[in-house]
């Protein structure tokens, strides 16, 4: 019974334009991203309040529902509904969300920018996530990718401050590709957009422009995905967590340099490829 | 009877050292910053875990109840006791604190690093903030506090992916500077600084590396300060919240170059330096 959840589609403006004074007293303009509260309501109880972008509204409270393990099935979830009037999104359930009020009790204020607060029990889960062991990425892969983000169109050309979530097949063609305000957000998008659409992990390549916090590191081990890009660095946490996990862990992703940290067996190497000129 | 509460002195390892493999399949090792959760009890009531780079436990703890206004004095606190071991610090309370269950229910969720999960009501305490209209920021002393920053010695120039947060006075003298794996847990240890030495915010100026979001406006307005700087950029929020409080804010603060965003009446120009050669 698995029916398609009703979803309104309210994308807000992403930038705005301010006026400015530069060290020479010069008067001019710049755009700065959106940034606004979303107020989530499940079955009319208030859950949380998030600050995005707004990009994706629908997308971050489906990804949010999901990787809080706040509801188990796409098919639970009757409509979603945004309001940019009230700031706010109303989710409607098939069979409501049991022991929500102990679910939602216990905070963890996590590194992660965006989505600060995880409700308990992640780490828990952590220990029973397998990734698959068999799946690769070879280094011309990992170029196309790096290039896609590169030449990818982006809020963060224009106004700077927004962090990027990408997902790509195995394959290197991208599928998904948000922005938002907090990396968490954008990471909880993807989530959201391959839960609705039944997208599987395991044979995809998940690329963030933000730091590979713990946080970053088990959400995308709770999406099943092996591969973990970024064009930023890590932290100790993060690094444990996906030793642990035997997560693929590739950071400083930028041009053709990046740093294997871990699960560098599912890496084909094709060192040739360093010395080749990226093409764009 | 302003007695100074009993404090720990609980730091930890700020780095680790981890082995990376480069795009030639050359082995070498990197230092990563650490991750580490901090799970705060509040006269034996476990309240929030904190994920921290661990370097001023006790300052965060402080400036955490202070900017969530949990606590209404320092004077209130009795003692912060940081146990690694356990990771946790014990917050001993003199006399309690009131409504706690109340005050801790609602939860936003925010763009910050660091700190994502902000209880109820900073917005609300926004309109109540003044900050004083004749503090003044020379151009040359703008200047002086870039530099401080570029010749700080840091955990970001040994390992990268933390943030660095200062407080100066309006001469451009760095009082504290602290850098964790999130700034939001940076500002609030400066908060918690502050707090503990008896320094008021009304003449200084703050310096973060991180974006200003509207919770790190907030956070700034908070402690009373009128001048916050960034290396990064801005959020509409954070634009927005600043030219409501007639904060002055400045972006992109990097070498001669700055852009103000709000609150430019409390600048003072002296433009002609932008042309002058940096002083290290």
């Amino acid at each position: 019974m698995s029916s398609r959840p009703h979803l309104t589609n309210a994308s807000a403006a992403l930038t705005r334009e301010v006026e400015v004074m530069d060290e020479r007293g010069r008067i001019s303009t710049i755009f700065i991203p959106a940034e606004r509260p979303l107020t989530v309501y499940v079955d009319k109880r208030e859950l949380v309040t998030l600050m995005t972008l707004g990009g994706a509204p629908e997308m971050l409270t489906l990804g949010y529902l999901r990787n809080q393990r706040l509801v188990r099935s796409i098919d639970d979830i009757e409509s979603v509904t945004v309001d940019w009037s009230v700031d706010s999104v109303a989710v409607k359930t098939r069979n409501g969300i049991a022991d929500i009020e102990e679910r939602t009790s216990k905070k963890v204020v996590t590194t992660g920018c965006g989505q600060g607060s995880v409700f308990g029990g992640l780490m828990d889960e952590v220990d029973q996530i397998v990734l698959p062991a068999d799946a690769r990425l070879k280094q011309s892969v990992l170029y196309r990718i790096v290039d896609t983000i590169r030449t990818q169109q982006s809020v963060y050309k224009q106004a700077g401050s927004v962090h990027g979530c990408a997902l790509f097949t195995a394959g290197g063609d991208m599928l998904y590709w948000v922005e938002d305000v907090g990396r968490h957000n954008a990471v909880d998008s993807i989530a959201g957009r391959m839960w609705l659409d039944g997208v599987s992990g395991e044979d995809k390549v998940f690329y963030t422009t933000g730091r590979l916090t713990s946080e970053m590191v088990i959400k995308g081990a709770q999406m099943g995905i092996p591969f973990l890009l970024s064009r930023s660095g890590t932290t100790q946490m993060g690094h444990m967590v996906a030793e642990k996990l035997g997560m693929t862990l590739l950071a400083r992703c930028t041009g053709k340099h990046f740093l294997a940290l871990t699960g560098r067996d599912r890496l084909i190497m094709e060192p040739h490829l360093a010395d080749v000129l990226r093409v764009a």
